[in-house]
């Protein structure tokens, strides 16, 4: 075998790969795992990803269809059950008609972001994005060559886009604005008549309104609308992740109209071929009575994290300016303490053993003074969390 | 809710959807599906995935795996211990020595190809592929902007890209070859010599070897060392739903050089975050000896339909210049019967109850002359598929 140096005068990478940023959250949770490996005790506030284990009714209908051989592939848009249950959510749930035919099972939101982005974008198209923000999101633009456009958003509006925003930003290549509901880092939800107001703006220029509801069944103290009510137009995506509780199993899906439907196939034919069947067995438990119950007790108690979350921050000297209404994040303000959010967050790690994420993950827009506080552990660790930065702020 | 009629003269797609062709086995397979549905009875000869269950091993592991609520994600480049298991399957099966930091594991070989395409060309960079080939790759190259370009290959060269034929087609915009080994439709595998001498020109040129070796260890007569072998420049991709059969489970592999590794991890992060995780602890059970010997007998199985296909196919009528090596395909002329393949098959469908796949699936070079039966069901199926083609042929 040939000795191999990479020489990148001559084997080149794609350029998209020095703008593709790292997932830093990934980084420090591998940080906190060699510290933990070294013996440290660590806090895990950093993981978007909640720390309850799949319900059981799910893992069960998997593990029977594991057993009753069914690990062939699906059809690329999922299996018509699952895709009609998915089609009954919105019915039951949401009392918005959807139909099945309007909705691609995928693996995880992550197909579903990608196969929009491709369906959608051309290279050079724009897409406006908040910021902060999730930050993949501009990362599959760029995969398909086109441009996510961060728009800074502030307290002021919930750190959501607006109509009026949207209208400004929107320039000769503009062909789309994606909105999360609830967002990601701020657990913000979005007013339902200003999603509205973006809709009508969006379809006044002839472009796409893209809204990721992955966070959308964990809102607390309202259910805002999906914005599959707002029209057929609208591109919906969704993932069993968060509030079903099955990131491993890579599981979401994609409401699109039924004109691009053919498109849409054809392209996760290709690119994925189908969604893992062992999870789409699973997921048909998903919207059963029983699996909901479960789900509705943990949600109340990352409702009841939250409540005792937010002010603790807030005592410790962190600003909270828009209290966060679902997902299960908060992000916070460490003007009292930092400019440098990136510093901020590894030495609370290093020195106190707590890990969250900074600010720069989620755009740069007041990136340097905000930190995202996940709370997907328990109520104890969480405790142990607030009293550890105590002495860290006192240090 | 707001009527909507997409307006695709408002509301435009990606350019590229236009480029992105069915992936035409999964219409024959739901048009087939529809068939069965009104009572018909099939013979499913266009199905590229094996009709085995998951061997009882790797289904048992992933269900304890879910048992113990092991369904978190897991690190974006795969578990650890898979990743170690895939290097040491390398040392112990193709006695090469490929370091598990070189391994990415990924959701089916789909996402290996998604992850190459997007981390090593531009748009416009130009990827040589055979032709006839596997439909997707061209596709994964349209997806970032670039180009695959099919370059018509014959049964004098196996079905095979050649040395002379990369150098004779390589361009100012030319930045990499890809080769399947075997190859799809035709199951033909290339000469060791010839792919190290292609490995050769792609080096002296500063471009990337991809070689795709999903059918890899269903070679039957030999053993060709694999691509890993040739040197740590050349991209591997792997899958474990062929030989393997976990089609469903969606899982396979990436061997890169070490130096582009972080590149890949930060488009794993953002593109899939991880390949599922029930899959990848289901696969940690792949590499065992009880398995091995379960997917031998199986290999075995698909070796002798393949001894009685072949011959069966040439008394008929069909011409087999090639003795398909491995894989479960066999690519077979119709000269003799029609020189429009797509109608050939639909007709054979229709009256006939047998499915198979037209051609123009794997490109245009010979396109129409050509169909692909895949051995993936037992004797007595294909005894019978034999009987309905000789009473459709006297038709």
């Amino acid at each position: 075998m040939t000795e191999f140096k990479l020489d990148p005068s001559r084997q080149r990478v794609a350029s998209r790969l020095a703008d593709i940023e790292p997932f830093r959250v990934m980084d420090i949770l591998a940080q906190a795992k060699a510290l933990q490996a070294g013996g440290r005790d660590i806090v895990h506030l950093e993981v978007g990803e909640p720390d309850f284990p799949t319900p059981a009714p799910i893992v069960e209908a998997g593990i029977r269809a594991l057993r009753d051989g069914l690990t062939h592939y699906t059809p690329s848009l999922g299996l018509p059950e699952l895709r009609e249950a998915i089609a009954s959510y919105y019915a039951e749930r949401h009392s918005v008609r959807v139909s099945a035919r309007r909705v691609a099972v995928t693996p995880g939101a992550s197909g579903a972001l990608l196969l929009a982005m491709a369906a959608l974008f051309d290279p050079g198209d724009e897409i406006l994005l908040a910021d902060p923000g999730y930050p993949c999101n501009r990362h599959f633009a760029r995969l398909v060559e086109a441009r996510g456009v961060a728009i800074p958003v502030g307290p002021g509006t919930g750190f959501q886009l607006t109509a009026e925003a949207v209208r400004r930003n929107w320039r000769e290549r503009t062909r789309g604005v994606l909105i999360a509901n609830p967002a990601n880092p701020t657990g913000t939800v979005i007013a339902h008549a200003e999603l509205q107001a973006i809709h009508a703006v969006v379809r006044e220029k002839g472009g796409w309104l893209i809204v990721d509801e992955i966070y959308h069944e964990l809102v607390y103290e309202t259910s805002p609308p999906s914005a599959a009510s707002l029209g057929d137009d609208v591109i919906v995506i969704n993932s069993f992740s968060k509030y079903w509780q099955m990131t491993g199993w890579r599981l979401g899906w994609l409401v699109v109209p039924e004109g691009i439907m053919p498109g849409i196939d054809r392209l996760a034919q290709n690119i994925f071929l189908a969604a893992p069947t062992p999870a789409q067995y699973a997921a048909l438990a998903a919207f059963g009575k029983e699996t909901r119950a479960i789900l509705e007790i943990r949600k109340a108690i990352l409702r009841q994290r939250r409540d005792g979350l937010v002010p603790a921050l807030e005592r410790l000297g962190f600003s909270i300016p828009v209290r966060p209404q679902g997902a299960f994040y908060v992000y916070a303000g460490i003007e009292q303490f930092s400019d440098d959010a990136e510093r901020f967050s590894a030495d609370l790690l290093r020195q106190a053993g707590v890990a969250i994420t900074p600010g720069v993950d989620f755009g740069s827009h007041v990136a340097g003074s905000h930190v995202r506080f996940a709370y997907t552990t328990d109520d104890a660790r969480i405790g142990e969390a607030m009293e550890r930065l105590t002495g860290f702020l006192l240090r």
